[in-house]
C-alpha cells in the first residue's frame, strides 16, 4: 500500500532556482515528482548493476530486403521465447523497418538477447535500453 | 543501389585477437560486420548531435492506477501526433504497464515529446533511445 | 552570498527507504546532499547541451614510443593555448603514458582539443569528461 | 613484439565515404587509426564489466572554503593510498578547485574510491572516466 512520507531537503537559494529553470524546462509542474524520477533512475541503473530480474526494450533498424534475415530473426527470437513479452515493428520506409522487443529477465539475460539479434548481418543499428519492472519503484 | 568496397585495416595481431574474441562474446561470425555496426553506431550518434531527421523509441512504465494518467498520456501523444509512428502497450503486472513509441523527427522534437510523457506524475521511468531512419547506413 | 532555503519532498515511504540504501552504499551520510548532487549533475549536463563556459579533462593513454608522438602531442596543447589550464603526466609502465588535460571553454571547444589529440596515432585510449567551472553550481 | 597483420573489411561505398567524412570531421587522417580507436574503446569498456585491473580518473568539483572538507579530501585519499597513482589540483576561481585522481586497481576498487570522494559536503561534482593501463590495447 502507498504511504506517502514527508521531508526536508535544504539547499542554496541560487541551485534551487537553477533546479527549477532545469525542471521547467523539461515540463516537470512540481518539484517533488523531478526529484523522485531523479531517485527513480538512480535505482533502475542499479538494478541492472546487481543484475536483478528486470525490463529491457531492445530496438533495432534492419534492411527486410537481406536474404534470409527476418528468418532468423524469428528464430533467434524463439529460442528466448520466455524472456520475450511482446514486439512491435514498423516500416520506416520501403527498405528499413524497425522493430522493437519488450524482455523481462536477468540484466545479463536481455544483454544476450540483444547481441544475438544485433550480430546479425542485416541489422543496421541496435540498442538495449534498461528500464524496470517498475516492482522496486513507487 | 549497393555497392561492395574493400579496403585493408592494419593492426597489431595482438589487437585483433582481442577484438575477435570480443565480438565471438557478442555474438560475431564476421569481422566486417562487426565493424560495420561500430561505424554505424557512430554515425547514428553524429545525426543526433547534428539535429538532424532521425528515429528514437521513447519507453516509459507506469501505474494505470494514477487517476487521469492514461488521460493525459493519450492528450499528450495526440499533440505530438505528425512525430508518433506507432506505440505498443504491455501489462507487466497489476500495476505497472510499459510503453514504448517510436518516433521521428529531429532529434531535438523527438526530445520533446519524451519530456513531455517523461514528467507526467505516474510515469515511473522513462527514456530515449537514439536510433535512425536507416537512410544514412548502409 | 550562501542563502540555505528548505523544502519538502513528498515520496512513497518505500521508494524512501530504497532510496536510503542506495544513498549508504555510495557512502552518502546525508540526504539532502544526495540529492543536491543528483540536481548538481543534471545541471552540468545542461551546461553542456547549451554549449556553455564550462571545463572538462581530457584523459588519454599512449606509447611514449612512437616516433614523434609526445612532439605532436605539444603541438596539439601549444595549439589551443589559451584552453588548457594545467595537464598531469602519469609514467603506467614502460611503455605506456597517461596524460590528463583540464580545459576551460565553451563545450564545442573543448571537444575540438579533445578530437586533435586522440585522433593521433599512438594514442590508444582517450576520454572527454563534462564537468564544470563551478559557478553555476551551489 | 609489435607485428602489424592486415586484413579486409568489405562494406558498401555509401557507408565507407559517411564514415571518412565523420572521421575527417574527428580529425583522423587515417582509416585504419580511427578502427583501432573504435575498437579499442569497446575493449576498455570491457575491461570493465569483466572488474580487471584497469585505470580510471576522478575528477571533482569543491568548494574550499567549506569547512574541513580539504582535510577530509586527504584523509579519504590516504585510505586509498595503494591505489591512487598520482593528484593534480587546479585553481579555477576564487572559491572553487578542481581536482584530478589517477587510479589503479579493479574497476570495482576505482568506483569505491570515486564513491567515498564524491559524497563528501562540498563536493559539487564529480565523475568517474574509466580508461585503461594500455597493457590489453596495441
Amino acid at each position: 500500500m502507498k504511504k506517502l512520507v514527508r521531508f526536508g531537503v535544504s539547499l542554496d537559494h541560487h541551485l534551487l532556482a537553477d533546479f527549477d529553470r532545469l525542471i521547467a524546462g523539461r515540463k516537470y509542474t512540481n518539484r517533488s515528482e523531478a526529484l523522485r524520477d531523479l531517485i527513480r533512475d538512480n535505482l533502475v541503473g542499479q538494478e541492472w548493476i546487481e543484475d536483478k530480474q528486470t525490463v529491457g526494450t531492445i530496438t533495432f533498424v534492419y534492411d527486410h530486403h537481406v536474404r534470409d534475415l527476418t528468418k532468423k530473426l524469428t528464430h533467434v527470437q524463439h529460442g528466448f521465447q520466455g524472456l520475450i513479452l511482446a514486439g512491435m515493428h514498423v516500416h520506416l520506409d520501403h527498405d528499413h523497418c524497425l522493430e522493437v522487443l519488450v524482455v523481462k529477465g536477468r540484466g545479463s539475460e536481455i544483454r544476450k538477447v540483444a547481441d544475438a539479434l544485433v550480430s546479425l548481418k542485416g541489422v543496421m543499428h541496435g540498442k538495449l535500453t534498461m528500464t524496470t519492472t517498475g516492482k522496486a519503484l513507487r
